[in-house]
């Protein structure tokens, strides 16, 4: 098994999700500033051009960082990070999309838009990232209420929605585009994120 | 079990899931325009503020479309439409991914922006929306490519994958602010979706 990947907020997420389950494998580094990852080589891959990529030794190219979690917990079922099928499952999945659509997803708006990284290949607008980074950092708010009943964001124990949105917030922080408030319930959830040896696996 | 929801896309993914599984629910409507998701009474309910939300009889909310459809297809498990655990599964939300973060939130992104429609909850930059509009444009190749060579999206059979790429583009169709490109293969797939007695839920 290889993972095609490059240092990004979604290869991380799925380098975290195989430490926790002890999972072996390559790596394949993918030059996404040269834009390797917008080659017609890699668009057979994945034709999306994103990273990563986790190649199966019959060579079937899955992408889609979730996508690539589900299919590794299919392979490897414990330790359980997806949720018991059912309430669970569901519970752990609304979390991981709200973390997705209301915090990752303007973070990343905000970083191409703000930076304007990748000029070369898109359209940025600088006044888009602004608002990007406004709604990010009020989403927080909405994370920081839910930590403060809950011990991790989908019940009480560590899930896949910890790592989409823990692994954002530590990108955020490092790109330092979002102003990040300084939220209680959060500060204690990273504090306990960042003791898990799966966390440092780069 | 209530669907509360209002007419939307996201509401259509799981009016149209539910009648492919023959779920019969109730529905309570919810004004977006008068903003009653914004309301204290409805942030308990789903604090993202977002519709649909499904109301379960015991008085457990679930929010997010693929969250509630995952959850309904753990209790109705046929017809399948998240794929068999393991490869298919991953295929499936590989490509329902792709129709969200390629197509939907860009199709979402120019209409909000564009139009200005909820101007008066959000910041719009009508540049952001040309952009979305074009890149949403350009990601319909992708599907179409795709589809030259799959009966649908995540292979030889149905899936919530189609559902959320056939709703974005319907959408796309119906607001008028994407160029829709005449696309033979996607013609061709969004003919056999409008077929399904399903795709007229409402």
């Amino acid at each position: 098994m290889k993972l095609h990947e490059a240092p990004s907020p979604n290869a991380r997420r799925v380098q975290i999700f195989m430490a926790e389950k002890g999972i072996d494998y390559k790596r394949v580094r993918v030059d996404i500033r040269a834009g390797d990852n917008l080659s017609p080589e890699y668009r057979a891959k994945n034709p999306a051009g994103r990273v990563p990529v986790l190649e199966l030794d019959d060579g079937t190219f899955l992408a889609e960082s979730v996508a690539i979690c589900r299919y590794l917990e299919a392979l490897h079922p414990e330790p359980n990070l997806f949720g018991a099928p059912g309430l669970e499952q569901a519970t752990v999945e609304m979390w991981g999309r709200r973390a997705e659509f209301n915090f990752a997803q303007n973070v990343a708006g905000a970083f191409r838009n703000i930076t304007g990284i990748f000029k070369d290949r898109e359209t940025t607008v600088e006044a888009w990232g602004q608002v990007c980074a406004e709604v990010a950092s009020q989403a927080l708010r909405m994370f920081d209420e839910r930590l403060a009943k809950s011990a991790y964001l989908a019940g009480d124990r560590f899930s896949i929605a910890d790592i989409t949105l823990g692994v954002a917030v530590d990108f955020a922080e490092a790109v330092k585009v979002i102003p990040l408030r300084e939220l209680e319930h959060i500060a204690r959830w990273r504090a306990q994120l960042a003791s898990r040896p799966s966390w440092s696996a780069k």
